[in-house]
């Protein structure tokens, strides 16, 4: 697979992260790419432990990456703010 | 350093930890382990990325892990749960 398959994890429940990853390697994808930033960063860890231990045990933690991203809060007028980033590649 | 300089992120605010770390370079560490399980995970990788973005930026992440505890909620009688980890290693 070239491209990339990423899973951009938000606000949902947990569940639905992890469908969305066991649908991309069943429609062949070898690599997916779970990404997360702030508080929604102990759901990816959630997301890629679920759909390893309970549903696919074939497929590996490959790469974890940690960053930074500056961050724009809308509700605020005081300039930039930093937000923790991870981005996890798990493959079959 | 033989012994391994653990540090194992709470509940307290990102500075008391990322003081932690400092303090334990300063004592002559190479080697730091960062650890934390469910909700304080996103607080782990905060606690890193102030480490080595605002005061040691020669520490280097050199290896992440996650994984899974089971764990005994003290509250519920129904069993166990599960919970994520994260082991991060930082050295300098």
């Amino acid at each position: 697979m070239a491209e990339n398959n990423a899973v951009l994890i938000g606000r949902k429940p947990v569940m639905n992260y992890v469908l969305a990853c066991i649908t991309l390697f069943h429609a062949g994808a070898k690599e997916v790419n779970v990404k997360a930033r702030g508080k929604a960063i102990c759901r990816a860890i959630d997301v890629v432990e679920v759909v390893r231990r309970r549903f696919l045990p074939d497929v590996k933690v490959t790469k974890i990456g940690i960053g930074t991203d500056k961050f724009t809060p809308q509700d605020e007028t005081d300039g930039q703010t930093n937000v923790s980033t991870i981005e996890i590649t798990i493959a079959r």
